[in-house]
């Protein structure tokens, strides 16, 4: 076999995981990391800017955000509650008896990175999969986005300079990456992007002589239901805050709110045409996702009984695009309304009230659901039927924005994830790079100290 | 489409999933189940003695283990811990800011569980699978092992008194169940048998237009190490639990200790050849299982440099066999000692010491791994070694009995299973069920009790 660059560095990253880490020294590589970027920001966004056309604001607050991660996850592993220790004393009496044991999560080895086109930091070489892989104490070798080379390897040489050899490896390239997920070192995958990459990727992972987990966390729709209540009360701000929210750097979310059911007649649908003539626009990642939301466009234009109102268009820019529609259209074939369309687009389906629930049950699962109510409106039935269909429900609110902490879930079923019962933002995105282990009757020498007697790293512990 | 079993009875379960459940309500039916199995003990423990050949003591006894996990799990529910609830206030200075974010477990769906032939209580119809995916709130469509068909339409008749409507159905048949795992309302899978059927399973689920989570635990091998100081000290018990262990009930555990490394001329061999000739023998399950143990035993006849020792067998009954290699033939090509043979056979490899840490280097990943060590021998560098193989790892005793609590890992590597981060043992099987969602800034009345303030269920929860 010719020696590749992803054989180099899956050896390399092979021989660096058999020797073992403390949490304590991985939490100093990922503040070291967090501090790196700080230190390197101005050129690092600089780069960004060139490359992907986002904003040098929205690239300087992308930055502290992936910053902020790193010393977020660096805090959960010094914590410990992530390992989920477990210390059971033996009883005889049980049928049948239990011995000594002893469980903990421990790394599970090599692990690929897919990175994103979208967030150049955030989800990107040292993002949110990298750094809780890294946290977790598996080396890493990341699949560049080739929205973005320049960062990608500047923002590699950053990570080389700072993490001990074999931690860390970058390789660029389709080969590559469809290469990477066959490679035998490899334990498992973590993927953003589209629901087409991101499939083909799951279904070599899958059919691996010895199959691997990967998370792809895909394209999605976004649901969200403006209550009539809710409009009465405040369509202007409603249809404000979508605006903002869909157009938001290009629309280029995988929160991008995608799809919304207006009460017809309540206001909400004149308050976004209002608003769409003061959007602003810019370009988008690539060319290629500028042609293809235009294609989107036109294909949603090509439809009989669908509506399209574009925004204003600065050169080479993207248009603000709503798509409206009527609920009896859209029941009669949700599909094309129900795949995402990345970029600032956005599809008003206006309801009459009795046909709310029949649209909620179209819906296909999402990693948010948002709803917006009113004041005094019980919404326990609404909020029941969109708990099956959103990794995050909110309300009152947009979902683009996700925040970093213990409770967040950036997740969903198919087609918003390839893995449903796992998250790609938040302290437990650390659990997709982890295994357990039980030990039985095992001396206290070989124990890891955080399962040993007595607790004497004084973890977050179940003892019984 | 014509109506199948299946599809009957997902459009049932479907519909009770729909309706909501409290924890307290299914830790009773839990318990319920329980019960009935005790009060029915003399007749299933009958019908399974008739169908699979396990004895009366044996069953029983598994009778009594599937009552206590059943049992198990409704305290865990009742606890709650197991809902990973958490509560995160909003902190508007964070970047990205926080808004009020709160996190819960919820079940899946309907599971789809195929039962096991060697367990015929424990890991069948109303085994851990589905005693978890209740647990967890799900309904559960069962696909009868053939090896005991009466005894699971007896079983389900009994859950069918005690469970709700649409809470339980069983089906059987090969078509069923590749049907199974493939109807669009059935959420994930678990599967306890044979690695080839298993992985043709897994393969129809992942190849799914909306890929599901098929946890399967396979075959697996278990490999002990006997350290030449533990056999200077203890030859005699070892060899004499050895034979116990892969001999109880034929060897028919996926716990089976399979492939066992002993010191050359340390004694083991000379005590387990001595055992063997006490050994029982027992009849296998199936006509299947004796007729494909034979064909693995004359497998290992025919190989070079191979000595077959065989036991005595009463009529009908497979003979424990002891197949004896030394570690230059075994690590010339591992791959036909690696691979399990369903029945009461083992491997024994004599290795000189310097060859251990290759033996150790040529395993792939099993349930469990033990090591017999001396009293007072540094085993920390071999512990380490089989940390990467083992899903449990167990020092001075035999694999076969799996204890149920909160720290049991039952899982491992492929091809020990389809799934290697989860456990089909122990509390946290229940997480194979369950997906998180995250609530943000929802009113009080659509949360959970378990996510209100003030926590009114007491539960664990991390407030921050």
């Amino acid at each position: 076999m010719p020696e590749t660059a992803v054989a180099d560095a899956a050896t390399a990253t092979a021989r660096a995981a058999s020797a073992p880490t403390t949490r304590e020294d991985r939490a100093g590589w990922l503040e070291a990391l967090a501090a790196a970027l700080d230190d390197d920001r101005a050129e690092l966004v600089r780069l960004g800017n060139e490359e992907t056309h986002l904003s040098v604001a929205r690239l300087d607050g992308e930055v502290t955000r992936t910053a902020a991660q790193l010393r977020f996850f660096a805090g959960v592993i010094r914590e410990g509650a992530y390992l989920e220790a477990v210390v059971e004393s033996p009883d005889p009496s049980l049928i049948p008896p239990r011995p000594d044991l002893r469980r903990i999560l421990r790394p599970l080895g090599l692990v690929a990175v897919y990175a994103a086109s979208n967030f150049p930091f955030a989800f990107s070489v040292l993002g949110n999969d990298t750094a809780s892989a890294l946290a977790a104490g598996c080396p890493v070798i990341v699949k560049a986005h080739p929205g973005h080379p320049l960062l990608s390897r500047r923002t590699a040489a950053l990570a080389a300079r700072i993490l001990p050899s074999g931690w860390f490896a970058l390789v660029e390239g389709m080969d590559a990456g469809t290469e990477l997920v066959r490679h035998p070192l490899v334990r498992a995958a973590g993927f953003t992007g589209s629901t087409r990459g991101g499939r083909a990727l799951f279904d070599l992972a899958v059919s691996r002589p010895d199959p691997i987990p990967f998370y792809g966390e895909l394209g999605s729709i976004n649901p969200v239901v403006v209550t009539r209540a809710a409009a009465m009360e405040r369509a202007d701000a409603i249809g404000t805050g979508l605006v903002a929210s869909f157009t938001r750097d290009a629309g280029q979310y995988c929160t991008k709110p995608g799809l919304v059911f207006v009460p017809s007649g309540g206001g909400v649908e004149d308050a976004v045409r209002n608003a769409l003539g003061e959007a602003p626009s810019s370009r988008q990642l690539t060319d290629g996702m500028t042609e293809a939301f235009a294609d989107g466009v036109a294909a949603f234009s090509a439809r009989p009984s669908v509506e399209v109102v574009r925004g204003n268009a600065a050169d080479g820019a993207s248009a603000p695009t709503v798509v409206l529609v009527d609920a009896d259209t859209f029941l009669a074939d949700p599909a094309p309304f129900l795949a995402e369309c990345f970029g600032p687009v956005t599809v008003l389906v206006r309801y009459d009230d009795p046909q709310l629930p029949a649209l909620v049950a179209a819906l296909e699962p999402s990693l948010t659901a948002a709803m917006h109510r009113g004041m005094a409106e019980d919404v326990t039935a609404l909020a029941a039927a969109l708990t099956g269909v959103a990794g995050r429900l909110l309300f009152d609110g947009w979902p683009t924005g996700v925040a970093i902490g213990w409770a967040q879930h950036h997740g969903g079923g198919w087609p918003s994830t390839t893995a449903s019962i796992h998250t790609s933002v938040g302290a437990t995105a650390l659990r997709r790079w982890l295994t357990p282990i039980a030990y039985q009757d095992a001396p206290q020498a070989v124990l890891p100290p955080e399962l040993r007697d007595g607790n004497p790293l004084r973890i977050p512990r179940r003892d019984s």
